[in-house]
């Protein structure tokens, strides 16, 4: 008996671990690649130097080459690869099939898609396009695993196997595990099956042991700790030992986004050096990156002034291209750029620190960007997590509480001004998605089932004649259609599937806003609930009306006479 | 419209808030109880010095005392109070009511035991009681928010109340909302709603920040960062800023458990030292609590050896006395004393450490103590979110990934072995708990409902006397009946409580180890489900069936035939 438990079990981990390994190869190849890509690039606009016409041409024509090689490949190969994924895996999740979203098609045309737009040196992100990346990888292996196991090929297994490929997902995109497991239940589910966290952890555990070790492998990092390793210290507030000894030459602000790698970009951010200290003076040895952002004519804040609005705009652009492209590293770095301005401004203001309690604290702006990156990806996508990719990122855990206070802060203040970004984007593109019941919000109107349920509804009855029930089928496109009896009393569901012999009944007079509605239509993927009175059937309920009568209530509307007008006009 | 909003926000941010703070008062106030009494009790012993007897039978009879008046307390004022609670709240999270597990007396019998229990010096953990009580107290606040807000009357809510209650329980306790929430979800939840993410987080958070900012205003702790601060390094094996220069006097190993307070225990088993090297020879200054692991003439091995052993049978006994105890922290101690044995053993083998790849790694033994104690905690409570509460304790997080892979690998070992110690107290305690379906469980067998199904069920029918509704009402406990027409076709349900208007319906060919049996079970709390065959009433499917069934498949039987024979037994 136990050697049958080790056997499934032993299955599950052979797909958990493949799934890591493909992902992290996946996930390091394309950082090489886009990273090389970007040598060519500075190489490039190095050579020509002296020829100004030619230079800004160049500087120019080779990210809009890579863009438009990307959008081509994507438009050409599979369209659904456009974009960041999230909101598509979030509505997958919740139970909608969306066609063609989980095909290697998707899966080429994204990989190849991303590495271009990535090497374009365009503020693209790699995290939203990722989840996406591994929850197709996901499926396909779990497709492949079916050949072994029959248990890959239950339907409802498809929802372990997709947030298993969401968490993977993120985990390896930083390698940051812990961040990624948390993150990827944030974004995707309204659900968590506990289950499924251990299984996460396992995956994204192993993806990123995988990636952090080819990354050693190939020099890029020294150790497998932390990609972007910080060591603030309250007694000693420069670090030389941490800093690359490699030199760049000081540019002029316009080409300083085209210059930094964004890994180099936030690295030098979250470094300990202050710089409005630097200024002035000659640059000192040992400064490395951060030399990029001292010029000894211009101020300091102007240029980070400049910094953030430059990449605003270009992360505006750059994630609304028809490219695969993420949102999460853009925003990480505005965020960053704002909480290091603001942190210089601070040092300025204090030069020797604050002294509170006969303690003298230092100023450190690095630990500013580093708060400022979590808090505003925190805010932007409705998520706390982001503090723990930030601590895995940075490999310091020491500041928690003031990162988790300004991380839930900038959550409160936008979570009250809009929905998330992918709830944003979800709305936008019309999916078919059923928002979260907020707290608070249940029970506040008592709209009944009979109030939103379109009551015709087409039915079979035990009488039905052949000829009826086929016009019927081809007529519509409904996947199941009741039964019902000479009395007109609901008895059974007609399935084009019948694996699908599960079905929903909502009494008339049950309240549509309660969590146990919203739960039957979220947690169990329905599409429809047939809703009866003592018996009789009724009227249905769509999925669509309940969201649409949600989003109504959430974001517009308080009255219950606003409610009301606000549907008769569906 | 956006002050509806506010107004509701505002609500729920006051109850978060209020629980935070109550939370981290009741946690601190026990904690310093506690340690007074432990100083006391070492007082005493230290006061009767030179009389043997008197010392033995005071050191006898203290912590007896103590345990005596905890269990007694317990017993007249709410006997819901013994153990650890957090299988019960696993069961009522789940949706089954338990009498008296959530009331003011229980809360009371739970604070004033655990503090004596604490206070007498046995090795009893603080975790799991505090789930417990956090839970009473948001249960007792949500009753009072009620008197302002009618969305706490609501009772779906009380989930999300609970679940935030567990949340901060764990976060308060140690201090870590990270790691709080995180184990709060794994240990309590099947199903996860990701809305009380965010509201688990902002209690706990706050909950965290009051309780370390009272640690240093009692000059308990130096800065509000971590608990347990270590600092590894590398480079740099001794440390000795990190240790508070204050002597121990060496000891006996018997004197040794009762010697060093819990919270002492772990900082010294985490320290930098190498205690292998310092044996023997004099004891160097600046050692500090770490002193009372050193003796001169037995060897450290030996100190380490007994130390786990004399703690495992205390903490076994301390476990399954009748008073409210906890076994997280007794179990953190005795995997990091297990992994400070591994890692002293592996400093002797190699004293200059380990070369790979041409750089010299150092062995750190306390390095090993904590990779231990979050192995061996998560192997016990099949959690993979020790690590992170290591991570918070410690305030390091550099060591992640084998961290993350010591706890994993402890994980899937006592994953094949046994059921989580939670479970099994449930399974011994006989608690109507549906377990959890395991992956690769479900699709297993091919048994439908029709075949565990009970088929005689009372129902009314639409022609019954109010005589035979009323004989069935008292002849039953049953909280609701269902209602069939003449021809037994399946109706309504007439239900004693007028707001569960919700019923499930299965149909009798549906497969009962589905995952969606399991999630409308689980989910919605349901206790049973009507099964219906083309509409027609034929039987009902109770909770405690399925959980049999899924008990008796999972750990027990691998033949259909066994499990047949197991279920005719029933």
């Amino acid at each position: 008996s136990s050697r049958f438990l080790v056997t499934r079990l032993g299955e599950d981990w052979i797909f958990l671990v493949l799934l890591g390994i493909t992902m992290a190869l996946v996930s390091w190849t394309m950082d090489y690649a886009s990273a090389k890509s970007l040598q060519a690039y500075k190489w490039i606009h190095g050579e020509l130097r002296g020829n100004i016409p030619l230079q800004y041409l160049a500087w120019v024509s080779y990210p809009l080459l890579f863009v438009l090689f990307s959008s081509l490949f994507c438009h050409l190969v599979s369209p659904q690869a456009i974009g960041s994924g999230i909101p598509e895996l979030k509505t997958i999740l919740r139970g909608v099939v969306l066609k063609e979203y989980l095909t290697v098609k998707a899966f080429i045309a994204k990989v190849i898609g991303l590495t271009a737009a990535l090497g374009s040196g365009m503020p693209v992100g790699k995290e939203g396009p990722f989840v996406h990346i591994a929850s197709i990888c996901a499926a396909v292996l779990s497709r492949f695993m079916s050949i072994f196991s029959g248990v890959y090929q239950n339907p409802y297994c498809y929802t372990d196997i997709l947030t298993v490929g969401c968490a993977v997902g993120v985990g390896c995109c930083f390698g940051t595990p812990l961040g990624g497991v948390l993150f990827s239940i944030e974004v995707t589910s309204t659900y968590f099956a506990v289950r499924n966290y251990w299984r996460g952890y396992f995956a994204a555990t192993f993806s990123a042991f995988i990636f952090r070790v080819l990354s050693v492998f190939n020099k890029d990092a020294v150790t497998i700790t932390a990609l972007f390793r910080t060591n603030f210290r309250m007694d000693f507030p420069f670090d030389l030992q941490e800093l690359p000894a490699f030199h760049t030459h000081i540019l002029s602000i316009g080409f300083m986004a085209g210059e930094l790698m964004p890994r180099e970009c936030i690295n030098s951010l979250f470094d300990n050096f202050t710089w409005t200290k630097i200024s002035g003076s000659p640059t000192p040895v040992g400064l490395g990156r951060s030399a990029a952002w001292v010029h000894p004519d211009v101020n300091v804040f102007v240029i980070l002034l400049l910094f953030f609005l430059m990449k605003f705009w270009m992360s505006a652009v750059a994630t609304t291209m028809p490219i695969p492209s993420g949102a999460f590293m853009p925003v990480f770095i505005l965020g960053a750029a704002f909480g290091r301005l603001v942190g210089e401004i601070m040092a300025t203001l204090f030069p020797h620190g604050i002294v509170f309690d006969s303690i003298l604290y230092r100023i450190i702006p690095g630990g500013y960007a580093v708060i400022g990156a979590a808090a505003l990806t925190g805010a932007v996508t409705h998520t706390v997590s982001t503090a723990v990719i930030c601590f895995e990122l940075t490999g310091q855990i020491s500041h928690i509480l003031p990162m988790m206070v300004a991380v839930i802060l900038a959550n409160m203040v936008a979570q009250g001004l809009q929905p998330s970004l992918y709830d944003s984007i979800i709305q936008v593109k019309k999916l078919p998605y059923l928002p979260e019941l907020g707290f608070g919000h249940m029970s506040q109107y008592n709209i009944f089932v009979e109030d939103i349920m379109v009551r015709k509804v087409k039915f079979v009855s035990l009488q039905s004649t052949y000829r009826e029930v086929k016009l019927l089928l081809d007529s519509s496109s409904l996947k199941s259609i009741p039964l019902v009896d000479s009395k007109g009393k609901r008895v059974d569901s007609l399935s084009a599937n019948p694996s699908i012999s599960f079905f929903s009944v909502l009494t008339h007079d049950f309240s549509i806003l309660s969590p146990q509605t919203h739960t039957l239509f979220s947690l169990l993927g329905l599409s429809h609930a047939y809703v009866t009175s003592i018996g009789k059937l009724v009227g249905v309920v769509a999925l669509k009306e309940v969201g649409n009568f949600i989003c109504a209530g959430l974001f517009k509307y308080t009255q219950l006479s606003e409610v009301f007008a606000h549907l008769s006009r569906l």
